[in-house]
């Protein structure tokens, strides 16, 4: 993709010097424009181009994000949030130029409510870091997309990860949000009520807009109790679709599996030869139970069954913390396996879902697909959600590859989308995956389009992602 | 409140019996302007005075409510969405007048996905119809909010009752919407993917919209294998605070109740009345677990040791159909036991939600408010969420009551706003709650503003509920 295809023009330059002037005013050093620190804020975890924003804001407070704003909105220059530069899909590229507001000083926890299992933090604040300040208090934040995101862009996002089957995405979590409008004002999108019918649900509004409708400055989550057992287990399976039908059985059986996850043959194949691991080279399921000693002793002995039944097994669970990382090894190095099959090639990372029913459908026409095109990529998949990855290994210096591995992304977005799916389950829209959401949404695409310019009508939030202005 | 306080003046005349004429070619006997059925459609069940719409007009698919919507649009006309007639806050008035659409006859499921654990419905089904529909599939739609609501009323008012604390509210169970857009255009919010990241959530955009930005045609619910094994219990307490902690204890411990139900010693005075019992005349925990044999023993058990710690019991409990639905007679007849404390004064309904942790607070100052002005005003609560509710017996003749029963409601509002609750947890804003959504929402509340705006520009989406334009 060249750059030319990631929507937009720059802004006018004198516009945006004069925007860097005021903000360096208010900003002091905490305003940088060096070249090393602009591109580190245009993406550059994936196969999409980096473009950077014209300079780097560090604000301290959302007040100081309200000045940035204010700044960015009188000179109509773009402002693009940053959390920890995690994303897959261009979401902190700044096409147009613009001032990417990092939220690296904004990583306090606000203040916790045990009681009310809930929390309030700043958006720099990452997963891994929630976790360990929760941990005395016998809770935690379930979410876990695999990397230690930070809140903020995990909200902006709607990520999710691998236990989803059980606690939902960042939509099911988040209670109420501070935003930061393109107008410059600031509002609060919710209580911290559990539940609420009084007016338009604007948290769920701003989960997953991706910075494009505003600038989130502080997140109400929700928190769960650590479970007194966690359970984890692996089993193999001699078909993608056996192991989906265990999966559906598993979940209309009312078993509240926390994680559930897919690794196809060439995954399993590529940890046993990274990890040193001698698993049977066929599909794999790797489970986690959390609950009551005698809820996951339940659990597991179910599954197991359902399992045998559908041709798997032999199911190998524990209890034990160290043997349960040992069965899992597998899944944890799953990413690091795949970039050791070609060193030196970039990760080109997928992500589709599907309704779980057609899952495996969908599975073995990508595996088929992968095959007759010769290329490198194993399938993992949060398979409770019917929500699978995967990452083709690209040499980024041949165009036929990458044209190829372009053409395999679309063929997958279509397949997922002929199957009443979707073309991101996790990932996001941002630059990447605009150009599938007119198949996806056909008019809805519209009315979308209508509420970005209802809340920002200079195009000045996160401009070129989701949907073209 | 008079009429005058319920927004809105009525539309041009001429233009409604244009309006009316082309609907009349259009829908044949199919649309209604008779008196009676007229008074039927605007709202009565409450103290909101009757605001009739000026026809009633019964389609049976999309394309007709979009033929509506369009001839409504044309003429300018407003338009209000009608499902079963429950709404509590006037949310099916027509305070500007305008056609009511009544989705009687569009009362059918349209597919069951039991791989997925989805199903699509019409608006028009009931949820005591659908889960009789399902029974054979061995399962079921957790949203229980009392009365045999219309799924489609449900969505539009972001419905729940008393098992959300287990199953979540409507915003939690609806995957995908379908909705004739006040242009008349057709769209589809989501797909049947259980996750997307794929933009705006517009599907829990119009979730809790009351019909103000759009109309529903269709929805996509989740739904959930019926229980192995349902245990049902009650359990006593010495005080509100102790029954509150006890489900905070509850919660925290991540025992995965699903139903837990506050009655107050009033209301439990009004059932022993009513239903002739003989329960202890104190606050008490209504309770019910789902999962299997073993795991409600165990769920059952712990519960009644939290209680017990709390110097609450005896705990008693059962898996038997029969006697379960005895145990439990006081919360079922609650709202009948309420009623014939004073014959002939209409029931003044109230909905708030506060953080658990303010809950008992919240009911007792409620209490002693009740107390104060001397009114009939027994409390039941879906404390799992912190939500509870008194209806108010008022003698509708009495202008000083009414007043006072006014007063007493939004001091109520004012003191959940202050506990950083809701004005509604699940009713809905309709008209009865629209002046307290400033007090809420602040600036948020122009935002909300906004999104109606651009959705429906010439506010003819059920006009005078939620924002005033």
């Amino acid at each position: 993709m060249a750059v030319a295809e990631l929507a937009g023009e720059r802004r006018n330059e004198t516009a945006v010097k004069a925007a860097i002037a005021a903000l360096a005013a208010k900003f002091g050093n905490r305003l940088v424009t060096s070249q090393a620190v602009r591109e580190q804020h245009g993406n550059s975890l994936t196969w999409i181009p980096n473009q950077p924003p014209d300079a780097v804001a560090f604000p301290q407070s959302a007040e100081d994000v309200q000045d940035a704003v204010r700044i960015c909105g009188q000179h109509k220059v773009p402002v693009i949030p940053y959390g920890t530069g995690t994303s897959l899909e261009g979401h902190i590229n700044a096409p147009q130029g613009g001032v990417s507001i990092d939220f690296r000083d904004m990583n306090r926890v606000l203040s916790v409510h045990a009681e009310d299992l809930d929390c309030v933090v700043q958006p720099g604040v990452t997963r891994k870091q929630l976790n360990e300040y929760l941990r005395d208090q016998g809770l935690f934040f379930p979410i876990d997309p695999g990397a230690d995101a930070s809140i903020g862009g995990m909200t902006a996002t709607r990520a999710s990860g691998t236990n989803a089957v059980r606690y939902g995405t960042m939509k099911d979590n988040v209670l109420a949000l501070k935003v930061v409008l393109a107008n410059g004002e600031i509002i609060t999108t919710s209580s911290r009520a559990k539940k609420s019918s009084a007016g338009y649900d604007l948290t769920r509004l701003f989960v997953g807009s991706e910075g494009t409708l505003g600038v989130i400055t502080e997140i109400t989550v929700k928190l769960h109790g650590i479970p007194e057992q966690i359970a984890g287990g692996i089993c193999p399976f001699p078909s993608v679709e056996a192991a989906c039908n265990a999966t559906i059985t598993t979940i209309q059986s009312g078993i509240p599996v926390a994680r559930i996850e897919l690794l196809d043959e060439a995954q399993v194949k590529a940890c046993n030869a990274f990890s040193k691991l001698d698993l049977p080279e066929t599909p794999m399921l790797f489970l986690e139970f959390h609950g009551t000693e005698a809820g996951v002793a339940e659990q597991s002995a179910r599954f197991g069954e359902i399992a045998a039944d559908l041709g798997g097994g032999p199911f190998k669970w524990t209890v034990n913390a160290e043997e349960r990382t040992k069965l899992w090894q597998a899944r944890h190095d799953a990413y690091w396996a795949v970039v050791r099959l070609r060193p030196g090639a970039k990760a080109f990372a997928t992500d589709v879902c599907v309704p779980l029913s057609r899952l495996a459908e969908c599975v073995t026409e990508t595996q088929r697909d992968i095959a007759e095109h010769n290329l490198i990529a194993p399938i993992v998949g949060h398979v409770g959600d019917g929500n699978f990855h995967t990452s083709v290994l690209v040499d980024m210096d041949d165009p036929a590859e990458v044209a190829a591995t372009k053409a395999f992304s679309e063929r997958l977005v279509r397949r997922a989308l002929a199957m009443e799916g979707t073309c991101t389950g996790e990932h996001g829209v941002g630059q990447g995956k605009m150009k599938y959401l007119a198949a996806e949404h056909g008019e809805a695409l519209s009315t979308m389009r209508a509420i970005k310019r209802a809340l920002d009508p200079e195009d000045l939030m996160n401009p070129g992602k989701i949907v073209a202005f």
